[in-house]
């Protein structure tokens, strides 16, 4: 999502960056940014993943302090920690730079 | 040697990014910081991977416009560009979100 919308230099952030990963990792961002909850079915259907693949990534980022997660009756909202905003923060910087 | 000289929380940054072309990258970040000039070669050496494939990615990131070469009698000199030296810096950032 966040590479196929680009164009012409994208592939330099293909170079360095694990697609899947930083997308749902940004996709988190700016619905934080928005101030909206969110999912992992809103996340898997946003970037087009089976929702046990972004289940996994979540845990994952969980596990490296990116992310937190809050248990709401049946569902989980997942939350960027501070470390996983400032991550996301450079991150958006480095894709201004591919597409300005 | 970026990712591996690191302990504990390392897996974060694995998870976003491709290890071997962030190596490739900030080697020639740290060098060129250091005034010294980079060559394949060395690079080859220091991330311990084939010249062949230094020089598939080095060709990649001059296209990304990272990296600029400059051929200096039989061999090249490589350098970051000003955009280079920006998402270098960015990375460097998340580097150090995971090993402070």
């Amino acid at each position: 999502m966040i590479f196929d919308r680009m164009v012409g230099e994208e592939e330099g952030l293909k170079l360095l960056f694990k697609e899947k990963a930083v997308e749902i990792l940004m996709t988190i961002y700016y619905e934080n940014l928005d101030g909206k909850n969110v999912y992992i079915q809103y996340i898997a259907s946003r970037i087009n993943s089976p929702h046990s693949y972004v289940w996994l990534m979540v845990k994952k980022f969980e596990q490296a302090g990116l992310v937190e997660t809050i248990i709401e009756g049946r569902t989980k909202i997942i939350k960027l920690t501070e470390k996983g905003i400032r991550v996301s923060q450079r991150i958006q910087e480095i894709i201004e730079e591919f597409i300005e």
